[in-house]
């Protein structure tokens, strides 16, 4: 079955976990390294669009993403965000829930990590994308922690 | 049963919804007004430390408190964020899920709202929080919600 992203098609290469109701992807252009994305298969824009079900399975996943992530990439905390509409800086209209493995010193200001994350997706941004074979390498290493 | 928000002993009277395994309480410092937290009630430092049914009930749980501060506060968006551990800016050692009605124009830059909320806890600000009886009556209110 085809996984999209809002109006994008995800190659599996991309991808490294799917469950019954959720997928994580690798994201095409990082804030920190192992910064990657857990989305609800289901097309839905709002994080109250969202089942019971989908909701448990997305942050069960994002538990384990969490916990690969942090590991692989040699982090100390996680800062794990949803921007719920474009109010909240959300430019793809489907859900998806921010993973980003966290350590002393990785920014100069903590907060500029999100000033990032709320510009990281723009489609103006482009020019600046990891190539399919960047992101397909390591979505093979992360796959091996599930 | 007493509620903990890490060393915090918590008011009754400052919380709005209490479920199964989480609670939700109003903010003692909003970064803008409906900021409110929603905790496991069991006590533990990292997301990676909740039991999977505790995930399902806490997000189950920030799933309906959002719908409902988003409408009472009359909100567009959310911001929905866990600063898990020190290096993510986590200051009270509890799991803590931030929600933040956003609305257009509520800050200069969408990523202001961070800057604030990296800050918004520290015991250094206790000046600025605001009294138990404005807190117990916006929990009043948002207890007619649920």
């Amino acid at each position: 079955m085809s996984l999209w992203f809002g109006k994008h098609l995800i190659k599996p290469a991309v991808t490294f976990l799917r469950t019954e109701l959720s997928f994580a992807l690798v994201n095409r252009k990082p804030v920190v390294p192992g910064h990657v994305l857990v989305c609800p298969i289901r097309l839905v824009k709002r994080f109250k669009d969202l089942m019971p079900e989908e909701v448990s399975d997305l942050f069960s996943t994002v538990q384990r993403v969490s916990a690969a992530v942090e590991k692989h990439f040699g982090g100390t905390s996680l800062t794990i965000s949803i921007q719920d509409g474009p109010e909240a800086g959300q430019t793809v209209p489907h859900v998806h829930v921010h993973i980003l493995p966290r350590r002393t010193g990785d920014f100069e200001k903590n907060d500029t990590i999100y000033e990032i994350l709320h510009d990281h997706d723009k489609e103006a941004d482009s020019e600046k994308w990891r190539s399919e074979e960047e992101m397909a390498a390591e979505a093979e290493q992360l796959r091996k922690y599930f």
